[in-house]
């Protein structure tokens, strides 16, 4: 069979977050995932940041449609964005489907939107491309591994995975999809190395049952639970015991009852009748009968345990000797924020419970460990292996480990974002690279990109400050008409007479320059910056950052 | 006895870092450490962070002195600050001054400067304090806990340390004269709170030795070592495996070789004739006989070991199959940074070998953990006990320990920075509360103070940027003399026509403003600042900050 089959990440291979992965044949292109990544403290005011799809946009023609491997925001959070600049259809399983759904509405694009339901086992077709869906277990629900049969021979995508032998919804880890592909001469097995640096197994889902049984059993007044929205498997543990326990529950959060209601409704969560209160209802009972399940593992500063913590909520009151569960890893770069929550927390004399390595543990990864990375490739016998999903690192080592794997791996190909890996009937290798990036999206508007510009300057004022001097122009005589003004903003000029002096400055680059410079604004202009520059960076040691303004009068 | 004594810490509790601890008793205060912050990434352009003295100041004719507990950066850091405000002398240990020596002369304080050298066992006098210092242990040498003899009874100090059965140099954590205190019916302990959360034992500096040993012996090429500057132990160490191992050392980044320096002339260090090599000369010698020590474990940006990632170091450059060593924690916080770092050391196709867990550690910490905590408790049977450095979730589970020890423990006090607490024969109590907080210094000018306002303004430009409405108003006549002028930095004004919109909604606020308005300044600015702030808001949900301009003519 002729023809070439090329993979081409777009996202989330050398970066934490923004999956994003294209299989192109021929003509046909699809996509797998289209996440978002949460942008890092430097990227001042910027809310989400998306991958940049200027490959597809210019395909747009082959683009087939967007297959979703589950529902988290780093594999489906990028789809406004993406659907906003290409219409295709796009393909998920039904929970996955929900949050979608919820994310689309929320940006007015749902009615536009072509969803398509996949369920795991059964097949599907996308241009040349046949896809079959296999059940994994992860940290949510109705997760899948794609396996994508291309005329070029079978690839496996494993989307986001653990082996979780014991599932709380008891939807096993398809074992036996995966040993069967096994026996087909799989040409490349692309895998999440999210967890490669840890040694062993990822614990069990269950593994928390033990954790907050004790809790339950040991809370003598109203008790928190607060983790990651989408983690319907801890919300379903925690109704579980609430009901076990004889306590109410309510849920506390916008993304918190969304979840609960989807999951509730797709019939992940049984909620025996009279069990859930509204939050305004919490006052009627007394405190140790009642469970709160409230948003904000994180700390995010407006959601609802922050606000509780700081005795800013309406509803969830938090009090002496009440208990918090934060149920959730603490994602790096949020430790302070979380710490400083947890603090307050403390001051509020709650008795908090976040995970601090003892067991049995408050949360588990949903990601596999090495020796569940290592059964798959054993299950599949790749003829390629694609570590995805990591930082570079985590790539690299993830690659590391698989080349070892001599019995069942044929080649290891380390590929990052942006790389066209290209296969055909001799073999694989890197051919090109495109075009990728991050676009820095300002959640204010729904897809106000915020330009590199704007967050340099946003860096440059964050640190220094800035410096104005404004002058005004008669545009008929040229004639400088005023004293110039200096106005600053975050930026100390202190008391030595720096602004007198800064306001001699400009006077004097006036004064020296030609009435032609002072003609053209943009020369004027730019003359004041660098003597100005020079003298308050002399005077401070500061570089603030500088902008003429020219008032034509 | 008559006469009370009060503890008032100035920083450290409730807090992390920027330790500094007052006693008085009449008419003398002690100060025990000067400690700084480095500052969160929210405190923008701040460099370094310390407490407020304001009370030491309004107390200048009582403070008799600083006493240093050992010299590291939160406990040290502070001192060119105090000291350029007060003049009183500063006591520590040979090591430890060696430290401040360095970092005074870097101030231009070193010449103005009073230091007096202790040593562990023999006790000094300070006003009407009797102190005796007492060798610990603790991540770097020299340290000391300090038993503090007051007219009202003996108040312990631990200062940092660990419980370290067998230090590399050494020199003993003196339990006997724990013990013997344990006999004299001490009035308070005030114990470091840093690793409360940690179980069982922390384990000993020798630990590390078997990781470094197993490095040496399977590194093929050359072989990076960064940890603190200060880990004078595993600095010898590296020395020490290095000789073994037939490697000459280079220490590379400033902070590294001064800290060497210092340890080698004090004799904690023994370095061998020929041994080490300028980093100009490791060209010369074969890869598997260099080992490079190099500052950097942060991913500081400027440091060595964050440029050689890059290959942007003069000297120190890292080739495939080299390996690098991080022999230090990651600061929470510094996630981001030092993985970044990782990144670009495995691009380079480094071995990296950081802290993953795994066994024997390649860190280990300085702090003592439960049941070092408890150990020296049982040892010193305090009446008091005041768990210190920590954040408050810390200090409560600290008091929460301690409290539980009811055979060794009499009263446990939770008290924070600028809590007054007083002993006197009846007992002890928080009695008042004085000013502190942190000042934020820019490190552009030695005590450049960042005052709140200029921070907060910072913050709001970094985030939705600036927005200027620049207007010109004929001083005779009190006419606008043109059309406003609206300058943006750091926000996206768009296409859809917002300026023109922003200049029409301020020629509407001066056309609908009386002349009296318009007269005073202060009135008209605030009424275009609120009708801006208003339509920006609803035009794209930004909030950028909004500085109208009058410029007089």
């Amino acid at each position: 069979m002729p023809g070439k089959l090329q993979a081409i990440p777009l996202g989330g291979l050398g970066e934490f977050g923004m999956n994003c992965m294209a299989f192109r044949f021929g003509d046909d292109i699809i996509v797998i995932d289209a996440g978002l990544m949460f942008p890092e403290a430097e990227l001042l005011g910027v809310d989400i940041v998306v991958p940049d799809i200027s490959y597809l946009i210019e395909n747009r023609q082959k683009v087939r449609g967007i297959i979703l491997t589950h529902g988290h925001e780093d594999h489906i959070g990028g789809l406004p964005w993406i659907l906003s600049e290409l219409k295709v259809p796009v393909w998920g399983t039904e929970f996955t489907l929900a949050y979608v759904e919820d994310k689309l509405d929320e940006h007015g694009l749902l009615d536009d939107a072509d969803l398509r339901e996949i369920r795991a086992g059964e097949s599907f077709r996308v241009g040349s491309f046949s896809i079959h869906p296999i059940r994994v277990t992860h940290s949510l629900v109705d997760c899948v591994a794609l396996a994508i049969h291309t005329p070029l021979g079978i690839v496996i995508h494993t989307g986001d995975f653990k082996v979780d032998p014991t599932p709380t919804d008891n939807h096993l880890f398809d074992l036996h999809s995966f040993a069967e592909y096994g026996k087909q001469n799989v040409l490349a097995l692309f895998q999440d190395s999210t967890n490669v640096e840890r040694k062993g197994y990822t614990p069990s889902e269950r593994a928390v049952r033990r954790k907050f049984d004790e809790v339950f059993a040991h809370t003598r007044r109203r008790l928190f639970i607060s983790c990651f929205s989408s983690s319907v498997h801890r919300i379903k543990l925690a109704v579980e015991l609430a009901q076990e326990h004889e306590r109410k529950v309510t849920f506390v959060g916008r993304s918190m009852n969304n979840s609960a209601e989807i999951a509730e409704d797709l019939g992940y969560l049984e909620i025996p009748d009279g069990l859930i209160i509204n939050p305004g209802e919490m006052k009627n009972f007394p405190p140790e009968k009642v469970c709160v399940m409230i948003s904000g593992t994180q700390g995010e500063p407006m959601s609802a345990l922050s606000r509780a913590a700081v005795d800013n909520h309406k509803h969830a009151k938090i009090e002496k000797g009440d208990t918090v569960v934060l149920s959730s890893r603490i994602i790096p770069g949020n430790e302070k924020t979380i710490y400083r929550m947890i603090d307050h927390l403390f001051r509020r004399e709650a008795y908090v419970i976040y995970e601090d390595g003892s067991s049995p543990p408050v949360h588990v990864s949903g990601h596999a460990s090495q020796e569940e990375l290592k059964l798959v490739i054993n299950l599949v016998k790749p003829r390629y292996f694609i570590p995805i999903h990591g930082e570079y690192r985590q790539l690299k080592l993830h690659a590391d480990m698989a080349a070892a794997m001599r019995g069942s791996v044929g080649k290891v190909m380390l590929i990052e974002s942006g790389d066209v890996l290209e296969f055909d009937e001799l073999g694989a290798r890197k051919v090109a690279r495109i075009n990728v990036g991050r676009v820095c999206i300002d959640s204010g508007n729904r897809t106000d990109v915020v330009e590199d510009l704007i967050i340099k300057d946003r860096r440059h004022l964050s640190e220094d400050g800035i410096v104005l001097p404004i002058i005004a122009i008669n545009k008929l005589t040229g004639n400088v008409e005023t004293t110039p003004e200096i106005v600053t903003r975050g930026f100390n000029p202190g008391e030595n007479g720096l602004l007198e002096g800064a306001r001699r400055i400009v006077e004097d680059t006036l004064a020296f320059s030609s009435e032609e410079e002072k003609a053209d604004y943009g020369v004027i202009k730019e003359k004041i910056r660098a003597d100005l520059k020079r003298y308050i960076s002399k005077q401070t040691q500061r570089r603030p950052l500088i902008m003429p303004v020219i008032l034509e009068i």
